[in-house]
């Protein structure tokens, strides 16, 4: 797998149409997968926001996974994982692991020594956990009813 | 003590004020302190942050002390408390307590259900735990090393 870190006009689109495609985002979280792209086009590395994506050889405007993250502003050197997201007829093929290890390896060139990611503590979101939990991040924090009566914020944490 | 929750022009230059006179905060909190101010000069209630500003009589350009909150997006009913400051002559005197207080009933008016605060496990934040403490507030979540190695993240919440 070749990895493309750089953002393109054409990945507004094609986070968009990803991120639709999971079936798994809500229609606000859709919109803010496709505005941290936006923001990265318009601002470059002001936006504080790193990227990898993993393209669909010959088909630029289509995407078989990426992942957002970057540094947290006001830390010395604690990462966050914005979003991760596969295909479909990627998932299990471990693609997602390989995006989230080729993630940590260049937060671990820009100094990371903490990555963080949040999830929902509901039903849906096993798997998911679960994803993390293999990947070494442990449960580090959960805040209750946090997303919505019911529905609980859980923090992983991974020392890199 | 009456209140006031409409930002006006000077209250940037009040806020960094302030916020300098306590000695608390670093340079990089003091910027985005003023920050939400002026975003909220420009976009309104869109900034997505609301204000209570304790007045000094007669003085339109100096604050007492002043806290900012407001729906976490993406969340059902909770929100964040993302400031709290008082000027050194005004600690001790409860008019803390009275702005968050009077922050919590709005937040209320606005179905909050849940107010989330972070603050630093640091030794220099013991005061600040405390304050919360007294106020009802119950550590939900620590995220160690999150500031810096040896400086922890602490998250507060409180049952509206």
């Amino acid at each position: 797998m070749r990895w493309r870190v750089t953002v393109q006009e054409s990945d507004a689109n094609a986070v968009h149409a990803l991120v639709c495609e999971t079936g798994f985002f809500s229609k606000s979280e859709e919109r803010i997968a496709i505005e941290l792209v936006e923001e990265t086009l318009s601002l470059g590395k002001e936006s504080g926001y790193e990227f990898v994506f993993a393209d669909v050889p010959g088909n630029p405007g289509r995407l078989l996974g990426y992942t957002c993250y970057g540094p947290i502003p006001d830390t010395e050197s604690s990462f966050d994982l914005y979003w991760i997201a596969v295909a479909p007829a990627e998932q299990r093929t471990g693609l997602g692991s390989s995006l989230l290890h080729e993630t940590e390896r260049l937060a671990l060139l820009q100094n990371a020594k903490r990555m963080f990611v949040d999830t929902s503590g509901r039903e849906q979101y096993t798997p998911t956990r679960n994803f993390y939990e293999r990947m070494g991040y442990r449960e580090e924090a959960r805040l209750v009813d946090f997303y919505a009566p019911g529905d609980d914020k859980v923090i992983y944490a991974k020392t890199l």
